[in-house]
């Protein structure tokens, strides 16, 4: 099974966890067999890897998410980054091109599109392969997925089958539709539109060459910026006859908000937490080191980050939106290539951080113009190279570079400092990067 | 006016704001005039400059509570401390003896003793000070002041007057009784005992002479450790038949849970908040520098400090103490006599805290024996003494004590330093204080 995973921008509705620099597909919320936690994008990974070991997984995402899915997923997971957004029918275009160009993939063997963030179980991804097989058959051009409602719903596209079958073709697709209207819809056997659809490589090449002037993967990456924002259901679904959807009536979330995140939740709480015996249907997510203690709450999320404090009625909790664009958002906490950093505290001439070193990895050698910093390693070792001299560096070594010294880390096992930056103008665009020194 | 301030102990009631060694006395809670916020203590120690510019204000303490007092009402208030807690009568006693040896009041002027902690208006300074006019006139022994119940309170004492007047004998004392009790009492014509009083100064002298035997106040002072513990409303109060009770009806609450804290708060929330339009009857105390967002929340308190992070419904909020006794408390910010700190990060091996000194204040000069540290002045100026040698210190310098080095600062301006601790055995009681060096 050759499954792109279309892997979408940051978003604020799971603020404090998500934000603009972190989505919420790295959020690590759900409990492993062994205790541990990961976030929606290892645990579709897992899934995929599960029901197929021999799957090519491609993710489809932005350059900002590289690093994130680098840690989580590790070094080997095939990547196709999108220069800049263009919407769903570029993006899956040049992914498409990527299996070809870059994996090989043949014209005739199918390609399955799935969104990195439903919240579901291991049959989901036997009907994917599934999928995966009916449009390698070629009797449609397009196969979709059709999700068994389980309410009607107004969040989601509607697709309404010709038959009442596993299988069927698609007679209609209707937009997000009122209750009223998702009911009648339902009534006459309509199925969720959940975004995952699967077709052989040429079908989709051979649309895109129709829309787009370009040769291959390379090419069309090189000009990414000047296609036109189209999404794909516009481009291709919506005037592709040859299209049937086939029936899940398995599990199926979208975790795309408080309530329903929480629901996925397998325990009331994640992280420091206390509720006592009145609390009713309540959950917590606890990202700081001090405890959060709730009493006698009804329905109710609390999460705690470093960015901020989250408490909602659960139901509320879905038109966060309006109010996090309002907090004017200085980044607290972030997932670097190198490993992540955490803001300490901030004052009008300093800022401190905590900066975590991942074993084997090292920063960009770089300078800064209008402040000083001071590392003092608080565990680990590595070397450090400061105006090209280089020294071996461990826990209790202390490292001042004055504003202009060029400097980097390399990290030998993981590696922690604290940072005092030191300045009138801290700023993160403040940062000259250096070409690395040749002994590094 | 002599007013004696009983300001007592420590209190998990308000956590996270208080706890072992923050009182909620000291929270910075009340709006002033101008826009700033000050605390319980503050509050009533300025009306009663406000209601008699004259007053001698003594506060009797533990020596905990020393530093955060000079902090709070400056370096030149009267503090009597209590060697170690031996209950009210000693403590009353003391402070009445500092009175008579320390400030020099004498026998017939009259003394009050009140709380530190009601939440009043300046009316109710204008009680006390009747109050202290009443005692000193000497034709009781004892005269308290009785509130007006507002509603049948088990939380309470209660005085039954013998007439309805302004000022009556006192029938009987109540202990805290059950509501339908309180209900009687009240109909009775009862009153809440707030523990205000007034004597003058020679009768608890006196009294105090019939069970304790001491020479005068430093006396009683060095032998404070040997004294029974013993209410003085056991000692005296129940056993004085020339007592009597000024009626007092203005404003008066007793802040001591979340529930009645909130009830003196002017606005919904204090530091970073968002309140959404759905929130009723919700408030806020946030002391982080990361923003707290509620969303339809009803009769909720949300406190967010250095310590943790409590979600209460107000109602429950009275009911915090064994939830809060199961936290196992690291103290994560601290007001000490020079300054105060504050824990940014806590590792296995390492502990970065950041420091900040008043001006003119310094540390004890000490050492520790397992740790070293590194200092990062951030901020200000002053300057350092390591093992005996004087360097000046400024933002940006870089200061390590490897352990066994004797170190301290004098902030010249306000001096604030990040600290990072390393060592294997990182314990607040690895400290050894050294003799000020002769040049400090």
């Amino acid at each position: 099974m050759n499954i792109i995973l279309l892997s979408g921008g940051s978003g604020k509705r799971l603020w404090p966890l998500s934000n603009d620099i972190r989505s919420k597909q790295f959020i690590k919320i759900f409990r492993t067999g062994c205790g541990e936690y990961e976030s929606m994008v290892q645990r579709i990974y897992g899934q995929i890897r599960r029901v197929d070991p021999k799957a090519t997984v491609t993710v489809a995402t932005s350059k900002s998410q590289v690093s994130s899915l680098h840690n989580q997923l590790g070094e080997e997971v095939s990547i196709c980054v999108e220069p800049c957004r263009r919407d769903t029918f570029p993006a899956i275009v040049l992914a498409t091109a990527y299996l070809q160009d870059v994996l090989g993939v043949s014209e005739k063997e199918p390609v399955v599109v799935c969104p990195v963030d439903p919240y579901v179980e291991d049959d989901y991804f036997e009907a994917v392969k599934k999928l995966s097989e009916l449009a390698g058959q070629g009797e449609s051009n397009l196969v979709l997925m059709g999700i068994e409602p389980t309410y009607p719903s107004e969040k989601y596209g509607y697709v309404i089958p010709e038959q009442k079958g596993a299988l069927s073709r698609v007679a209609t697709f209707k937009e997000k539709p009122d209750v009223r209207t998702a009911e009648e819809y339902i009534s006459q056997g309509a199925l969720w539109n959940g975004g995952v659809f699967a077709y052989r490589l040429g079908y989709v090449l051979s649309k895109a060459h129709e829309l787009i002037d370009f040769v291959g993967y390379q090419d069309l990456y090189d000009n990414y910026r000047t296609l036109n924002k189209i999404s794909f259901d516009y481009a291709v679904v919506e005037k592709e006859s040859r299209i049937s959807v086939m029936r899940f009536g398995g599990s199926w979330k979208d975790l795309g908000t408080w309530n329903t995140l929480t629901e996925a939740m397998e325990e009331p709480s994640i992280g420091k937490a206390i509720l006592n015996d009145n609390c009713e249907n309540v959950h917590v997510v606890n990202e700081l080191d001090v405890p959060v203690l709730c009493m006698g709450l009804k329905n109710a999320v609390v999460c705690a980050s470093a960015e901020g404090i989250l408490v909602s009625d659960k139901e509320q909790s879905s038109h966060i939106k309006p109010y996090v664009d309002e907090i004017s958002q200085q980044i607290m906490f972030a997932d670097k290539s190198w490993g992540s950093f955490r803001v300490l505290d901030v004052e009008d001439e300093s800022m401190t951080i905590k900066v975590t070193l991942n074993p084997g990895h090292r920063m960009n050698y770089h300078s800064h113009e209008r402040r000083d910093e001071v590392w003092t390693v608080i565990s680990g070792r590595g070397r450090a190279i400061l105006d090209e001299r280089e020294q071996e560096i461990a826990a209790g070594d202390v490292l001042r570079m004055n504003a202009g010294c060029r400097h980097m880390v390399i990290a030998q096992t993981e590696l922690k400092m604290i940072e005092v930056q030191l300045g009138r103008e801290i700023n993160v665009h403040d940062k000259i990067k250096h070409a690395f020194p040749e002994k590094a």
